[in-house]
Protein backbone atom coordinates (compact mmCIF):
# COMPACT_ATOMS: atom_id res chain seq x y z
CA UNK A 1 0.00 0.00 0.00
CA UNK A 2 2.55 2.21 -1.57
CA UNK A 3 1.40 4.14 -3.55
CA UNK A 4 2.92 6.10 -6.69
CA UNK A 5 2.35 7.87 -9.77
CA UNK A 6 4.34 7.43 -12.81
CA UNK A 7 5.63 7.67 -16.77
CA UNK A 8 4.88 4.74 -18.70
CA UNK A 9 6.67 3.20 -21.39
CA UNK A 10 4.23 4.82 -23.75
CA UNK A 11 4.63 8.42 -22.17
CA UNK A 12 1.11 8.45 -20.36
CA UNK A 13 0.55 8.26 -16.33
CA UNK A 14 -0.15 5.93 -14.51
CA UNK A 15 -0.90 5.42 -10.70
CA UNK A 16 -0.60 2.46 -9.04
CA UNK A 17 1.10 0.06 -6.30
CA UNK A 18 4.44 -0.52 -5.60
CA UNK A 19 4.51 -4.48 -4.92
CA UNK A 20 8.02 -5.94 -4.51
CA UNK A 21 9.98 -3.54 -6.89
CA UNK A 22 7.17 -3.17 -9.34
CA UNK A 23 3.65 -1.53 -9.92
CA UNK A 24 0.48 -2.53 -10.12
CA UNK A 25 -1.64 -0.29 -12.22
CA UNK A 26 -4.80 0.90 -10.05
CA UNK A 27 -6.89 -0.26 -12.56
CA UNK A 28 -5.70 -3.96 -12.80
CA UNK A 29 -6.49 -4.40 -8.84
CA UNK A 30 -10.03 -2.86 -8.83
CA UNK A 31 -11.90 -1.83 -12.11
CA UNK A 32 -14.86 -1.15 -10.09
CA UNK A 33 -12.78 1.97 -8.80
CA UNK A 34 -11.49 4.99 -11.32
CA UNK A 35 -7.53 4.47 -11.40
CA UNK A 36 -6.87 7.25 -9.65
CA UNK A 37 -5.43 7.63 -5.98
CA UNK A 38 -7.90 10.65 -5.16
CA UNK A 39 -10.78 8.10 -5.59
CA UNK A 40 -9.05 5.59 -3.53
CA UNK A 41 -8.97 8.05 -0.93
CA UNK A 42 -12.46 8.11 -0.22
CA UNK A 43 -12.54 4.75 0.48
CA UNK A 44 -11.37 5.61 4.09
CA UNK A 45 -11.31 3.13 6.62
CA UNK A 46 -11.86 0.63 4.39
CA UNK A 47 -9.11 0.96 2.25
CA UNK A 48 -6.89 -1.46 3.99
CA UNK A 49 -9.39 -4.66 3.89
CA UNK A 50 -10.19 -4.03 0.53
CA UNK A 51 -6.41 -3.85 -0.55
CA UNK A 52 -6.02 -7.47 1.39
CA UNK A 53 -8.78 -8.67 -1.07
CA UNK A 54 -7.65 -7.51 -4.69
CA UNK A 55 -6.28 -9.21 -7.04
CA UNK A 56 -2.99 -11.08 -6.25
CA UNK A 57 -2.04 -12.18 -10.22
CA UNK A 58 -2.99 -8.41 -11.48
CA UNK A 59 -0.15 -7.61 -14.22
CA UNK A 60 2.57 -5.49 -13.10
CA UNK A 61 4.10 -2.64 -14.77
CA UNK A 62 7.89 -1.16 -15.14
CA UNK A 63 7.56 2.32 -14.69
CA UNK A 64 9.99 4.72 -16.54
CA UNK A 65 9.71 6.76 -14.23
CA UNK A 66 8.33 7.60 -10.88
CA UNK A 67 6.31 11.39 -10.62
CA UNK A 68 4.98 12.96 -7.25
CA UNK A 69 2.54 10.79 -6.02
CA UNK A 70 0.38 14.06 -4.85
CA UNK A 71 0.68 16.38 -8.21
CA UNK A 72 -1.98 19.38 -7.40
CA UNK A 73 -2.86 19.76 -4.12
CA UNK A 74 -5.86 22.02 -3.20
CA UNK A 75 -2.79 23.12 -0.56
CA UNK A 76 0.16 22.73 0.89
CA UNK A 77 0.42 23.66 4.55
CA UNK A 78 3.91 23.78 6.25
CA UNK A 79 5.17 23.97 9.85
CA UNK A 80 7.89 26.05 10.47
CA UNK A 81 10.14 25.55 13.39
CA UNK A 82 8.37 22.51 14.45
CA UNK A 83 11.60 20.31 15.59
CA UNK A 84 12.87 21.24 19.26
CA UNK A 85 16.73 21.07 17.65
CA UNK A 86 16.04 22.99 14.95
CA UNK A 87 13.92 26.10 16.67
CA UNK A 88 17.21 26.20 18.85
CA UNK A 89 19.58 26.22 16.04
CA UNK A 90 18.21 29.08 14.48
CA UNK A 91 18.40 31.22 17.43
CA UNK A 92 14.24 31.45 17.62
CA UNK A 93 12.70 30.76 20.84
CA UNK A 94 10.33 27.41 20.13
CA UNK A 95 7.04 28.82 19.38
CA UNK A 96 3.93 28.02 22.03
CA UNK A 97 1.67 27.62 18.41
CA UNK A 98 2.37 26.54 14.90
CA UNK A 99 4.37 28.63 12.58
CA UNK A 100 2.54 28.20 9.55
CA UNK A 101 3.25 29.27 6.04
CA UNK A 102 2.83 27.87 2.22
CA UNK A 103 4.58 26.25 -0.56
CA UNK A 104 2.90 27.35 -3.51
CA UNK A 105 1.49 24.09 -5.06
CA UNK A 106 3.32 25.03 -8.37
CA UNK A 107 6.57 23.94 -6.27
CA UNK A 108 6.18 20.45 -6.46
CA UNK A 109 8.23 18.09 -8.32
CA UNK A 110 8.70 14.04 -8.14
CA UNK A 111 11.53 11.44 -7.30
CA UNK A 112 14.54 12.29 -9.85
CA UNK A 113 13.28 15.50 -10.72
CA UNK A 114 16.03 18.09 -10.08
CA UNK A 115 15.95 20.87 -7.82
CA UNK A 116 16.76 24.10 -10.06
CA UNK A 117 19.08 26.74 -8.15
CA UNK A 118 17.66 30.23 -8.79
CA UNK A 119 19.56 32.50 -10.53
CA UNK A 120 17.69 35.21 -8.44
CA UNK A 121 19.36 33.50 -4.26
CA UNK A 122 22.62 32.21 -3.70
CA UNK A 123 21.83 30.69 -0.22
CA UNK A 124 19.18 27.45 -1.32
CA UNK A 125 19.14 25.29 2.13
CA UNK A 126 17.66 22.08 2.54
CA UNK A 127 15.08 20.71 4.59
CA UNK A 128 14.08 17.07 5.32
CA UNK A 129 10.12 16.91 6.26
CA UNK A 130 8.07 14.57 6.97
CA UNK A 131 4.43 14.75 5.14
CA UNK A 132 1.49 14.20 5.82
CA UNK A 133 -1.36 13.69 2.90
CA UNK A 134 -4.74 14.43 4.03
CA UNK A 135 -7.28 11.43 3.35
CA UNK A 136 -10.96 13.33 4.13
CA UNK A 137 -12.09 16.57 4.61
CA UNK A 138 -12.32 18.32 7.95
CA UNK A 139 -13.30 21.22 9.82
CA UNK A 140 -13.24 21.61 13.53
CA UNK A 141 -11.85 18.20 14.65
CA UNK A 142 -9.90 17.44 17.46
CA UNK A 143 -6.91 15.78 18.04
CA UNK A 144 -8.52 12.69 19.14
CA UNK A 145 -10.05 12.00 15.92
CA UNK A 146 -7.19 13.67 13.82
CA UNK A 147 -5.83 11.10 13.10
CA UNK A 148 -8.62 9.47 11.02
CA UNK A 149 -8.93 12.28 8.29
CA UNK A 150 -4.84 10.76 7.56
CA UNK A 151 -4.59 9.18 4.27
CA UNK A 152 -0.98 8.08 4.46
CA UNK A 153 2.72 9.61 4.85
CA UNK A 154 5.56 10.48 1.94
CA UNK A 155 8.94 12.05 2.15
CA UNK A 156 8.98 15.44 1.08
CA UNK A 157 12.22 18.11 0.35
CA UNK A 158 11.42 21.86 1.97
CA UNK A 159 14.04 23.56 -0.25
CA UNK A 160 14.01 27.11 1.35
CA UNK A 161 15.76 30.24 -0.07
CA UNK A 162 16.98 31.80 2.99
CA UNK A 163 17.67 35.56 1.03
CA UNK A 164 14.27 35.45 0.03
CA UNK A 165 12.47 34.17 3.24
CA UNK A 166 14.26 36.42 5.19
CA UNK A 167 14.98 39.57 3.26
CA UNK A 168 12.66 39.63 0.77
CA UNK A 169 8.71 40.21 0.44
CA UNK A 170 8.37 42.07 3.54
CA UNK A 171 9.60 38.97 5.66
CA UNK A 172 6.88 36.66 4.68
CA UNK A 173 8.36 33.67 3.33
CA UNK A 174 6.03 32.75 0.69
CA UNK A 175 7.99 33.26 -1.81
CA UNK A 176 11.53 32.08 -0.52
CA UNK A 177 9.69 28.93 -0.35
CA UNK A 178 7.99 28.86 -3.82
CA UNK A 179 10.63 28.83 -6.53
CA UNK A 180 9.96 26.46 -8.93
CA UNK A 181 11.10 22.60 -8.08
CA UNK A 182 11.41 23.56 -4.32
CA UNK A 183 9.30 20.86 -3.11
CA UNK A 184 10.42 17.59 -4.01
CA UNK A 185 8.22 14.82 -2.89
CA UNK A 186 7.70 11.03 -3.02
CA UNK A 187 8.60 8.37 -3.70
CA UNK A 188 5.69 7.07 -2.70
CA UNK A 189 2.16 8.16 -0.03
CA UNK A 190 2.40 5.13 2.05
CA UNK A 191 -0.72 4.18 3.52
CA UNK A 192 -1.62 4.75 7.42
CA UNK A 193 -2.06 1.61 7.94
CA UNK A 194 1.84 0.69 7.42
CA UNK A 195 3.26 3.64 9.83
CA UNK A 196 1.89 2.63 12.84
CA UNK A 197 3.78 5.30 14.35
CA UNK A 198 4.60 8.28 12.75
CA UNK A 199 5.24 10.37 15.52
CA UNK A 200 8.54 8.18 16.07
CA UNK A 201 10.32 7.80 12.79
CA UNK A 202 13.66 8.23 12.12
CA UNK A 203 14.38 10.74 9.77
CA UNK A 204 17.06 12.17 7.33
CA UNK A 205 19.01 14.00 5.02
CA UNK A 206 22.36 13.68 3.28
CA UNK A 207 24.11 15.38 0.63
CA UNK A 208 25.94 13.08 -1.34
CA UNK A 209 28.01 10.45 1.29
CA UNK A 210 27.31 13.57 4.28
CA UNK A 211 24.70 12.95 7.06
CA UNK A 212 23.16 16.90 7.28
CA UNK A 213 20.17 15.93 9.49
CA UNK A 214 19.31 13.41 11.66
CA UNK A 215 16.75 13.26 14.18
CA UNK A 216 13.43 11.60 14.80
CA UNK A 217 9.84 12.61 14.16
CA UNK A 218 9.05 13.02 18.46
CA UNK A 219 11.45 15.90 18.36
CA UNK A 220 7.98 17.80 16.96
CA UNK A 221 6.92 20.03 18.93
CA UNK A 222 3.43 19.75 17.76
CA UNK A 223 2.86 16.49 16.91
CA UNK A 224 0.53 15.31 13.82
CA UNK A 225 -2.62 15.03 15.73
CA UNK A 226 -2.14 18.24 17.10
CA UNK A 227 -0.70 20.07 14.01
CA UNK A 228 -4.74 18.75 12.10
CA UNK A 229 -6.67 19.67 14.85
CA UNK A 230 -5.56 23.09 14.87
CA UNK A 231 -5.22 23.70 11.36
CA UNK A 232 -8.40 22.69 11.20
CA UNK A 233 -10.23 25.07 13.47
CA UNK A 234 -9.22 27.87 10.74
CA UNK A 235 -9.51 26.14 7.55
CA UNK A 236 -11.23 23.29 6.02
CA UNK A 237 -8.63 20.39 5.37
CA UNK A 238 -9.68 18.37 2.10
CA UNK A 239 -8.58 14.68 0.32
CA UNK A 240 -5.07 15.48 -1.12
CA UNK A 241 -3.91 18.28 1.00
CA UNK A 242 -0.47 17.99 2.17
CA UNK A 243 0.76 19.31 5.73
CA UNK A 244 4.91 19.84 5.40
CA UNK A 245 5.53 18.94 9.04
CA UNK A 246 9.16 20.85 10.29
CA UNK A 247 12.72 19.83 9.65
CA UNK A 248 15.26 18.92 12.20
CA UNK A 249 18.33 20.55 13.44
CA UNK A 250 21.96 20.43 10.37
CA UNK A 251 19.84 22.91 8.02
CA UNK A 252 22.41 24.93 5.58
CA UNK A 253 22.05 28.33 7.23
CA UNK A 254 22.54 27.28 10.84
CA UNK A 255 26.47 25.75 10.59
CA UNK A 256 29.05 27.33 10.76
CA UNK A 257 30.08 28.23 7.96
CA UNK A 258 27.10 27.56 5.91
CA UNK A 259 26.33 24.86 4.12
CA UNK A 260 23.98 25.82 0.80
CA UNK A 261 23.18 23.85 -1.87
CA UNK A 262 25.47 24.13 -5.05
CA UNK A 263 25.13 22.63 -8.49
CA UNK A 264 25.49 18.79 -8.69
CA UNK A 265 24.54 18.24 -5.21
CA UNK A 266 22.69 14.82 -4.27
CA UNK A 267 20.22 15.26 -1.63
CA UNK A 268 18.52 12.17 -0.06
CA UNK A 269 15.54 12.35 2.00
CA UNK A 270 15.09 9.39 3.87
CA UNK A 271 12.03 8.38 6.30
CA UNK A 272 11.48 5.27 8.57
CA UNK A 273 9.09 3.19 6.72
CA UNK A 274 8.25 5.36 3.41
CA UNK A 275 11.57 5.43 1.78
CA UNK A 276 14.22 7.73 0.00
CA UNK A 277 13.32 10.91 -2.14
CA UNK A 278 16.65 11.71 -3.98
CA UNK A 279 16.75 14.53 -6.08
CA UNK A 280 19.74 16.74 -7.96
CA UNK A 281 20.27 20.37 -8.04
CA UNK A 282 21.12 21.85 -10.81
CA UNK A 283 22.17 25.91 -12.21
CA UNK A 284 19.27 28.00 -13.51
CA UNK A 285 21.56 27.87 -16.68
CA UNK A 286 22.04 24.17 -16.99
CA UNK A 287 21.10 21.93 -19.44
CA UNK A 288 18.63 19.81 -16.57
CA UNK A 289 17.02 22.86 -15.74
CA UNK A 290 16.37 23.79 -19.51
CA UNK A 291 14.90 20.75 -20.02
CA UNK A 292 13.20 20.60 -16.67
CA UNK A 293 11.49 23.74 -18.24
CA UNK A 294 10.73 22.61 -21.39
CA UNK A 295 8.76 19.61 -20.21
CA UNK A 296 6.67 21.59 -17.33
CA UNK A 297 5.80 24.41 -20.42
CA UNK B 1 -17.03 39.27 -22.37
CA UNK B 2 -17.39 39.12 -18.97
CA UNK B 3 -16.90 35.61 -18.17
CA UNK B 4 -19.42 33.65 -15.28
CA UNK B 5 -19.58 30.51 -13.62
CA UNK B 6 -23.24 29.48 -11.93
CA UNK B 7 -25.69 27.16 -11.21
CA UNK B 8 -28.29 26.05 -13.03
CA UNK B 9 -32.11 25.79 -12.56
CA UNK B 10 -31.48 22.13 -12.68
CA UNK B 11 -28.28 22.23 -10.38
CA UNK B 12 -26.01 21.77 -12.83
CA UNK B 13 -22.59 24.39 -12.78
CA UNK B 14 -22.39 26.14 -15.97
CA UNK B 15 -20.12 28.64 -17.67
CA UNK B 16 -21.08 31.52 -19.70
CA UNK B 17 -21.19 35.41 -20.78
CA UNK B 18 -23.00 37.79 -19.56
CA UNK B 19 -25.09 39.50 -22.37
CA UNK B 20 -27.63 41.93 -21.36
CA UNK B 21 -27.75 40.53 -18.14
CA UNK B 22 -28.93 37.48 -18.81
CA UNK B 23 -26.37 34.35 -19.32
CA UNK B 24 -24.79 32.75 -22.79
CA UNK B 25 -23.74 29.38 -21.93
CA UNK B 26 -20.28 29.01 -23.51
CA UNK B 27 -21.24 25.72 -25.15
CA UNK B 28 -24.06 27.83 -26.70
CA UNK B 29 -21.51 30.10 -28.23
CA UNK B 30 -19.37 27.39 -29.80
CA UNK B 31 -19.33 23.78 -29.64
CA UNK B 32 -16.14 23.10 -30.99
CA UNK B 33 -14.68 24.21 -27.55
CA UNK B 34 -15.04 22.51 -24.43
CA UNK B 35 -17.45 24.66 -22.14
CA UNK B 36 -15.04 25.68 -19.74
CA UNK B 37 -13.13 28.41 -18.94
CA UNK B 38 -10.13 27.32 -18.78
CA UNK B 39 -10.14 26.32 -22.52
CA UNK B 40 -11.11 29.42 -23.97
CA UNK B 41 -8.27 30.91 -21.96
CA UNK B 42 -5.92 29.16 -24.61
CA UNK B 43 -7.12 31.00 -27.33
CA UNK B 44 -4.41 34.07 -26.32
CA UNK B 45 -4.94 37.18 -27.82
CA UNK B 46 -7.38 35.94 -30.34
CA UNK B 47 -10.10 35.71 -28.17
CA UNK B 48 -11.51 39.03 -28.84
CA UNK B 49 -12.03 37.94 -32.37
CA UNK B 50 -13.33 34.65 -32.01
CA UNK B 51 -15.89 36.24 -29.68
CA UNK B 52 -17.25 38.92 -32.01
CA UNK B 53 -18.17 35.94 -34.74
CA UNK B 54 -19.72 34.26 -32.24
CA UNK B 55 -24.07 33.10 -32.29
CA UNK B 56 -25.35 36.25 -31.22
CA UNK B 57 -28.46 34.19 -30.97
CA UNK B 58 -27.51 31.59 -28.80
CA UNK B 59 -29.95 30.72 -26.40
CA UNK B 60 -29.98 32.38 -22.63
CA UNK B 61 -30.45 31.23 -19.68
CA UNK B 62 -31.03 32.66 -16.49
CA UNK B 63 -28.99 31.64 -13.57
CA UNK B 64 -29.97 30.72 -10.08
CA UNK B 65 -26.96 32.15 -8.92
CA UNK B 66 -23.27 33.31 -9.75
CA UNK B 67 -20.39 31.29 -8.29
CA UNK B 68 -16.72 32.53 -7.80
CA UNK B 69 -15.66 32.85 -11.65
CA UNK B 70 -12.52 31.18 -10.72
CA UNK B 71 -12.95 28.18 -8.47
CA UNK B 72 -9.96 26.73 -8.17
CA UNK B 73 -6.57 28.18 -8.49
CA UNK B 74 -3.37 27.23 -8.58
CA UNK B 75 -2.33 29.77 -6.43
CA UNK B 76 -3.80 32.76 -5.28
CA UNK B 77 -0.83 35.50 -4.72
CA UNK B 78 -1.49 38.76 -2.96
CA UNK B 79 0.44 41.81 -2.74
CA UNK B 80 0.84 43.31 0.86
CA UNK B 81 0.89 47.43 1.70
CA UNK B 82 0.51 48.20 -2.51
CA UNK B 83 -1.39 51.11 -2.19
CA UNK B 84 0.57 54.42 -1.11
CA UNK B 85 -2.02 55.49 1.24
CA UNK B 86 -2.53 52.48 2.87
CA UNK B 87 0.89 51.46 3.25
CA UNK B 88 0.81 55.03 5.31
CA UNK B 89 -2.16 54.19 7.43
CA UNK B 90 -0.52 50.88 8.89
CA UNK B 91 2.23 52.55 10.01
CA UNK B 92 4.58 51.22 7.20
CA UNK B 93 7.56 52.65 5.04
CA UNK B 94 6.15 52.28 1.76
CA UNK B 95 7.60 49.08 0.49
CA UNK B 96 10.59 49.21 -2.20
CA UNK B 97 9.91 45.78 -2.94
CA UNK B 98 6.18 43.52 -3.07
CA UNK B 99 5.22 42.63 -0.09
CA UNK B 100 4.12 38.47 -1.31
CA UNK B 101 1.74 36.23 0.88
CA UNK B 102 -0.63 33.78 -0.53
CA UNK B 103 -4.56 32.69 0.35
CA UNK B 104 -4.97 29.03 0.66
CA UNK B 105 -7.47 28.21 -2.62
CA UNK B 106 -10.07 27.02 -0.22
CA UNK B 107 -11.00 30.40 1.00
CA UNK B 108 -12.79 31.39 -2.38
CA UNK B 109 -15.95 32.33 -2.38
CA UNK B 110 -18.52 33.77 -4.76
CA UNK B 111 -21.21 36.52 -4.63
CA UNK B 112 -23.77 36.62 -2.37
CA UNK B 113 -21.60 33.92 -0.51
CA UNK B 114 -21.78 34.75 3.11
CA UNK B 115 -18.42 35.50 4.82
CA UNK B 116 -18.20 33.81 8.10
CA UNK B 117 -16.44 35.37 10.51
CA UNK B 118 -14.85 32.75 12.33
CA UNK B 119 -15.41 32.12 15.84
CA UNK B 120 -11.42 32.00 16.68
CA UNK B 121 -11.19 36.10 15.82
CA UNK B 122 -12.53 39.19 16.67
CA UNK B 123 -10.65 41.46 14.48
CA UNK B 124 -11.55 40.80 11.11
CA UNK B 125 -11.29 43.08 8.60
CA UNK B 126 -11.80 44.50 4.92
CA UNK B 127 -9.92 44.59 1.52
CA UNK B 128 -11.21 45.22 -1.56
CA UNK B 129 -9.06 44.77 -4.63
CA UNK B 130 -8.09 44.28 -8.18
CA UNK B 131 -7.40 40.56 -9.26
CA UNK B 132 -5.55 40.03 -12.19
CA UNK B 133 -6.72 36.67 -13.69
CA UNK B 134 -3.54 35.06 -15.63
CA UNK B 135 -3.87 34.16 -18.82
CA UNK B 136 -0.88 31.88 -20.23
CA UNK B 137 1.95 30.01 -18.65
CA UNK B 138 4.58 32.49 -18.33
CA UNK B 139 8.03 32.36 -16.52
CA UNK B 140 10.36 35.27 -16.26
CA UNK B 141 9.16 37.70 -18.52
CA UNK B 142 10.23 41.16 -18.91
CA UNK B 143 7.51 44.17 -18.12
CA UNK B 144 7.11 45.26 -21.40
CA UNK B 145 5.21 41.40 -22.04
CA UNK B 146 3.47 41.18 -18.98
CA UNK B 147 0.56 42.21 -20.15
CA UNK B 148 -0.24 39.82 -22.70
CA UNK B 149 -0.25 37.13 -20.01
CA UNK B 150 -3.17 38.51 -18.23
CA UNK B 151 -6.51 36.78 -18.73
CA UNK B 152 -9.03 39.79 -17.37
CA UNK B 153 -9.67 40.85 -14.07
CA UNK B 154 -12.40 41.00 -11.22
CA UNK B 155 -13.36 42.53 -8.16
CA UNK B 156 -11.60 40.67 -5.21
CA UNK B 157 -12.15 40.79 -1.34
CA UNK B 158 -9.08 39.87 0.74
CA UNK B 159 -11.14 39.22 4.21
CA UNK B 160 -7.92 39.19 7.06
CA UNK B 161 -8.51 38.08 10.71
CA UNK B 162 -6.40 41.37 11.94
CA UNK B 163 -4.89 39.39 14.96
CA UNK B 164 -4.31 35.82 13.52
CA UNK B 165 -2.50 38.00 10.38
CA UNK B 166 0.30 40.00 13.37
CA UNK B 167 0.34 37.70 16.61
CA UNK B 168 -0.11 34.19 15.29
CA UNK B 169 1.47 31.29 13.58
CA UNK B 170 4.89 33.33 14.30
CA UNK B 171 4.15 36.85 11.57
CA UNK B 172 3.27 34.99 8.71
CA UNK B 173 0.43 36.36 7.84
CA UNK B 174 -1.02 33.10 5.85
CA UNK B 175 -3.26 31.72 8.40
CA UNK B 176 -4.90 35.19 9.19
CA UNK B 177 -5.78 35.60 5.67
CA UNK B 178 -7.23 31.94 4.93
CA UNK B 179 -9.87 30.98 7.34
CA UNK B 180 -12.91 29.79 4.88
CA UNK B 181 -14.89 31.81 3.03
CA UNK B 182 -12.04 35.06 3.15
CA UNK B 183 -11.67 35.21 -0.51
CA UNK B 184 -15.17 36.43 -2.34
CA UNK B 185 -13.91 36.91 -5.77
CA UNK B 186 -16.19 37.78 -8.64
CA UNK B 187 -19.47 38.77 -10.04
CA UNK B 188 -17.42 38.03 -13.50
CA UNK B 189 -13.83 37.54 -14.96
CA UNK B 190 -13.99 40.48 -17.25
CA UNK B 191 -12.22 40.19 -20.50
CA UNK B 192 -9.32 42.19 -20.46
CA UNK B 193 -10.20 43.89 -23.82
CA UNK B 194 -13.00 45.67 -22.13
CA UNK B 195 -10.59 47.13 -19.62
CA UNK B 196 -8.15 49.21 -21.73
CA UNK B 197 -7.02 50.74 -18.16
CA UNK B 198 -6.44 48.45 -15.71
CA UNK B 199 -3.93 51.15 -14.45
CA UNK B 200 -6.33 53.65 -13.80
CA UNK B 201 -9.56 52.05 -12.19
CA UNK B 202 -12.12 53.60 -9.53
CA UNK B 203 -12.02 50.93 -6.69
CA UNK B 204 -14.11 51.18 -3.63
CA UNK B 205 -15.56 49.19 -0.77
CA UNK B 206 -18.92 50.36 0.86
CA UNK B 207 -20.31 48.54 4.00
CA UNK B 208 -24.05 48.84 4.06
CA UNK B 209 -24.31 52.65 2.63
CA UNK B 210 -20.94 53.75 3.81
CA UNK B 211 -17.75 53.89 1.70
CA UNK B 212 -14.58 52.68 3.78
CA UNK B 213 -12.47 52.70 0.92
CA UNK B 214 -12.23 55.01 -2.07
CA UNK B 215 -9.21 55.11 -4.89
CA UNK B 216 -8.05 54.31 -8.18
CA UNK B 217 -5.39 51.77 -9.16
CA UNK B 218 -3.35 54.10 -10.24
CA UNK B 219 -2.44 54.46 -6.65
CA UNK B 220 -0.69 51.42 -6.89
CA UNK B 221 2.96 51.33 -6.02
CA UNK B 222 3.94 47.94 -7.77
CA UNK B 223 2.09 48.19 -10.89
CA UNK B 224 0.55 45.28 -12.58
CA UNK B 225 3.25 44.69 -15.11
CA UNK B 226 5.84 45.19 -12.69
CA UNK B 227 4.29 42.64 -10.48
CA UNK B 228 3.68 39.90 -13.00
CA UNK B 229 7.53 40.12 -14.43
CA UNK B 230 8.34 40.03 -10.72
CA UNK B 231 6.16 37.21 -10.08
CA UNK B 232 7.07 35.39 -13.28
CA UNK B 233 10.89 35.16 -12.29
CA UNK B 234 10.38 33.07 -8.82
CA UNK B 235 7.41 31.02 -10.15
CA UNK B 236 5.60 30.15 -13.51
CA UNK B 237 2.49 31.37 -13.39
CA UNK B 238 -0.33 29.62 -14.92
CA UNK B 239 -3.77 29.91 -16.62
CA UNK B 240 -6.56 30.82 -13.79
CA UNK B 241 -3.51 32.21 -11.43
CA UNK B 242 -4.89 34.96 -9.30
CA UNK B 243 -3.17 38.11 -8.41
CA UNK B 244 -4.75 40.10 -5.60
CA UNK B 245 -3.07 43.64 -6.38
CA UNK B 246 -3.68 45.27 -3.02
CA UNK B 247 -6.07 47.16 -1.52
CA UNK B 248 -6.28 51.42 -0.65
CA UNK B 249 -6.32 53.48 2.50
CA UNK B 250 -9.64 53.07 4.92
CA UNK B 251 -9.20 49.46 6.26
CA UNK B 252 -11.24 48.72 9.73
CA UNK B 253 -8.14 48.14 11.64
CA UNK B 254 -6.29 51.73 10.67
CA UNK B 255 -9.89 53.98 11.68
CA UNK B 256 -10.02 55.93 15.51
CA UNK B 257 -11.54 53.62 16.33
CA UNK B 258 -11.33 50.66 14.17
CA UNK B 259 -13.80 49.01 12.61
CA UNK B 260 -14.07 45.16 12.01
CA UNK B 261 -16.59 43.10 10.30
CA UNK B 262 -19.88 42.58 12.29
CA UNK B 263 -22.57 39.79 11.46
CA UNK B 264 -25.32 41.34 9.16
CA UNK B 265 -22.33 44.05 7.49
CA UNK B 266 -22.88 44.12 3.81
CA UNK B 267 -20.05 44.47 1.89
CA UNK B 268 -19.55 45.87 -1.79
CA UNK B 269 -16.46 45.76 -3.54
CA UNK B 270 -17.35 47.84 -6.51
CA UNK B 271 -14.56 48.72 -9.38
CA UNK B 272 -15.01 50.74 -12.44
CA UNK B 273 -15.66 48.02 -16.03
CA UNK B 274 -15.94 44.82 -13.48
CA UNK B 275 -19.02 45.80 -11.31
CA UNK B 276 -20.25 44.62 -7.68
CA UNK B 277 -19.07 41.69 -5.41
CA UNK B 278 -21.34 41.78 -2.65
CA UNK B 279 -21.00 39.26 0.24
CA UNK B 280 -22.86 39.61 4.06
CA UNK B 281 -20.97 38.68 6.60
CA UNK B 282 -22.36 36.11 9.01
CA UNK B 283 -21.57 34.88 12.65
CA UNK B 284 -19.95 31.39 12.64
CA UNK B 285 -22.55 29.90 14.73
CA UNK B 286 -25.34 31.70 12.51
CA UNK B 287 -27.64 29.59 10.20
CA UNK B 288 -26.17 30.94 6.97
CA UNK B 289 -22.77 29.66 8.38
CA UNK B 290 -23.90 26.48 8.97
CA UNK B 291 -25.95 26.03 5.40
CA UNK B 292 -22.67 27.25 3.76
CA UNK B 293 -21.09 24.02 5.82
CA UNK B 294 -23.47 21.71 4.37
CA UNK B 295 -23.01 22.32 1.06
CA UNK B 296 -19.36 22.49 1.28
CA UNK B 297 -18.81 19.92 2.99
Amino acid sequence: MRFCRYRRANGQLGEGIERDGSIVPLEQLDSTLPPHLRDWMTLGEALPERLAKLDSAAAIEEPVRLLAPVPHPEKIICVGLNYRDHAIETGAVPPTEPVIFSKLSSTIVGPDDPIILPQLSDRVDFEAELVVVLGSTCRDVEEAEAMQHVFGYCCGHDVSARDWQKEHCGGQWLMGKSFDTFAPLGPYVVHKSLVPEPGNLAIEMRIGDEVMQRSRTNELIFSIPTLISFLSKIVTLRPGDLIFTGTPAGVGAARTPPRFLQPGDHCQVTIESLGTLRNRCVAHDSAEAEQWRKATA
